[in-house]
């Protein structure tokens, strides 16, 4: 069987005089190895989230041997939401989102009162799976399959390994020095 | 025996534009997992790489781990060029310059011909190293455990895998996708 690539997003550490915001995506193997690393900027509490992730899967050199497109949560640059079905549809490729802890779905549903287009979006959260240390929650392809895939690429944490390299090159550019954990 | 850890420094893209240029850290143990990423910025053709780098070597938190410092060749952002002996001074680590391709001495001595205090700190380029696939010159330590050092370093090419994804990192900021080879 042929390696397994995957891409993982997170963004970078930001403030409120900040517009724009740096996303960070990280091709890997099934063994870790980084093959490619990725980034571009989205807007501070914007809408272009969706556009702006799938438009760099579709561009990079590596999207015919992508099997799955890892998401650090779906919530990006403050309230910029990840739309995960119309990011699938976008890219043709199975999409996990993936935390640590559950997601505060009431918390969020409240903050963004003042986002009532955002809410929408948002729902899709309430809708998370637990597996062995993380949340979940997979488009494109049924659980079982998007186990398999997460089980594929843990390799020094429970956390999908394009995501923690996403979180820590993310945070190590914006701050000087990375930190906490993906 | 405990785990080794090294750190690789490579620089971002740049334009006759940018006054500064980013520059990457990533420190990785010996199986080449990724620990932690550094940043900052150092001028187009000016005199601060070696106190910038020395810096976020000295400040970072794996610091007492560090067995040694790699970087990719010893000129960074334009001509900007450190002065390994004296980064290997300020933070009492090894210091191992590799590369590719043997330096082009004698043209960038040419070039630095409207930087005249550049050309002291570049004559120490001369006296470069062969060892399978790789050019490097070792300050802090012989050459017998600098040729250790870079093979306990390499995972996925010959390039110790610190500098490789230093450079990955770089390129894939500055220029939204990572490309070539450190």
């Amino acid at each position: 069987m042929k390696t397994l690539k995957a891409i993982g997003f997170d963004d970078g550490c930001f403030s409120k005089k900040d517009e724009k915001v740096l996303i960070v995506g990280v091709v890997t193997n099934s063994k870790g190895m980084v093959e490619g690393v990725l980034s571009s900027a989205i807007t501070r509490d914007g809408n272009d989230a969706t556009r702006v992730i799938a438009k760099l899967v579709n561009s990079s050199k590596h999207y015919s041997k992508l099997k799955v497109v890892f998401l650090q949560g779906t919530t990006f640059a403050g309230f910029n939401i990840v739309d995960l079905r119309k990011l699938h549809e976008k890219t043709g490729k199975p999409v996990i989102s993936v935390l640590r802890k559950k997601p505060k779905y009431e918390k969020v549903m409240k903050a963004l009162a003042r986002f009532p287009s955002k809410k929408k979006k948002f729902e899709q959260q309430e809708e998370f799976n637990k597996f062995e240390g993380v949340y979940f929650k997979a488009i494109g392809i049924n659980n079982t399959e998007a186990i398999s895939l997460i089980k594929s690429f843990r390799i020094s944490s429970v956390i999908p390994e394009p995501i923690r390299l996403a979180h820590l090159i993310a945070s190590g550019i914006t701050r000087g020095e990375s930190s906490g954990r993906a």
